[in-house]
């Protein structure tokens, strides 16, 4: 079954990871439609040859649409999606607007796609720092059950979309020259600077990036008791995550073991080399599907505690890839349902 | 008492800043001779108007001087500490190599400089982001003991030295430029990039840096029951380290009395305005004598645990002011044996 496919917010940066996937994966598709802004809208973009104009949402953008990927942030997937579902599109949703709705699935595939089911029309994909964090720790948990997790982020500029990429390039020039640089993506200078993720802040003295972590990750893994304490921080890096884990168990949880797990876990690869202290690194996994683990070891301070160290392409598994592969898994869950009803 | 100085290191990045601080700080001086290697020898450096001629060392370079600062790498003070003793020289040193020797007191003035007595003629000064962190700490630990400290942090270049913090920039300007470049001082890229901590890597699977703050943090709080778990990250910021400390202590420390207590710590300013997420940043604490300190609050995840996010100049706190304040207080615990025994 050929898939009618619409991407709204297609020039930004998750969105144009999202094309680059959908041209080079085997997803069957008939017909593409990109939206963005009016900044953007009459561009035209390249798709496995063809031209692809890109056009402004309007009331009956979606008529038609089998699929329909949200790109955009939270304020365009509040306005925007239950249009996209009248009339009869499902949606994946990668902003944060629906995440934590109980009526809508937040998938990981490798961790939680078996609750997708045919009938679910609006799927949302988590948050980045938090399954790069879980592609690592579900296998674990799933063998051991983690009971806290203490993590410390080192969050590249993408998570803030592609002008902020832009902008730590542009105002790290001028430092170096010794030029000023009038900032307007970032509230705070970021050239051989970092601070705390410039998500809303709460009173409760967390960023709203460190309350995502906690509550997708209960979703995800369907476990209503299991901790995430984080302080998520912006480093000036392009585009991979970094997170150091600190994670008790409920049981002892051996390092060979956890090595164990996880070099058999999907959408994992293992690096390093403690000889030479080559662990993963933002540049490793800059432009990867796999997330990056290494450094495994023993916390002696504290009972059944062991360290990570995870690293993984904000733009790629922490969002675009994640959302291509639900929408891979929705059209297997359709095409199936056609031969049934057939 | 006017003191014969000497500065073994003058040269790098950490004896410029030990010389700028002798010259704006009140300690009565003498003399001051400057040494460095022979890449540096013969130079001149300007100190209070008048010029000083950078000396390379030799077996009598010692003699008459009250007190010799080290500067340089851990070869250099197990090469040439012994020499500096033998004619009646004190010495202070910045490098690791006599921290953990029992005999050899390592001092953060405002936590334990009670320790020093005129007797000492070795005094070590600790590593720099155990000292970033201990400032915080220390004050907190009086209150409530600490049990376990889970530690992130987000290292600068300048803990490498000065070529190091050159290299960032020219490394940051070539990748910018699209051009290649030949590192000589990092191991790994570091334009836009971050890796672990390229000190030492033991086969428990600990950078030494992590190792330095357990064990130092134990030495200098003398609690050998004090667990210190780290995980430590070079980051492309020039010269302040930033930590993230999740702190569990043996009875609830309420998170204003936390800020009570470090309102009124020696060398700690709070840096924090919820409403507008403005908390300390590298460019905040770079060039400041004070460890700035922010963001505590309640881990509701643990028992009797508070998260604190701490940043400071590594040159100055975490480096030469430290040591320039050990040697003003051994200078007033001089006069005052002068005046005893005089």
């Amino acid at each position: 079954m050929l898939l009618k496919i619409a991407v709204v917010g297609a020039t930004g940066a998750v969105g144009k990871e999202a094309l680059a996937l959908l041209e080079k994966r085997a997803l069957p598709i008939d017909t593409l439609r990109c939206f963005a802004s009016a900044r953007s809208a009459g561009k035209g973009l390249l798709f496995r040859g063809e031209e692809i104009g890109v056009e402004m949402l309007d009331a009956r953008s979606f008529e038609g649409s089998d699929v329909v990927l949200f790109c955009a942030g939270s304020q365009v997937s509040k306005e925007w999606v239950s249009i996209a579902l009248k009339p009869g599109a499902r949606v994946v949703d990668c902003s944060s607007y629906f995440r934590m709705d109980p009526n809508v699935p937040l998938i990981i595939p490798e961790i939680n796609g078996h609750v997708l089911n045919v009938e679910h029309r609006l799927i949302a994909s988590p948050n980045c720092s938090t399954t790069i964090m879980l592609m690592a720790l579900a296998p674990l948990h799933r063998a051991a059950r983690i009971k806290r997790v203490v993590v410390a982020t080192y969050q590249a500029a993408s998570g803030a979309g592609a002008q902020a990429m832009k902008e730590l390039q542009e105002e790290t020039l001028c430092f170096l020259g010794g030029e000023s640089y009038e900032r307007s993506v970032m509230p705070f200078p970021y050239a051989f600077n970092l601070f705390t993720h410039n998500s809303h802040f709460h009173e409760n003295g967390y960023a709203e990036e460190e309350l995502k972590m906690l509550y997708e990750t209960q979703k995800i893994l369907d476990d209503p008791t299991i901790q995430v304490h984080a302080t998520c921080v912006r480093v000036p890096v392009l585009r991979a995550h970094s997170e150091a884990l600190n994670v008790t168990f409920e049981r002892e949880m051996r390092v060979e073991e956890a090595y164990a797990i996880l070099k058999e876990a999907p959408g994992v690869a293992l690096l390093e080399n403690r000889t030479q202290n080559r662990f993963p690194m933002p540049l490793d996994a800059m432009e990867q599907e796999a997330i990056y683990c290494g450094r495994i070891r023993k916390d002696p301070s504290h009972p059944n505690t062991l360290d990570l160290w995870v690293v993984g392409d904000q733009l790629l598994k922490g969002a675009a890839l994640n959302a291509i592969q639900i929408i891979e898994q929705l059209s297997l869950l359709i095409s199936r349902g056609c031969k049934l009803t057939g």
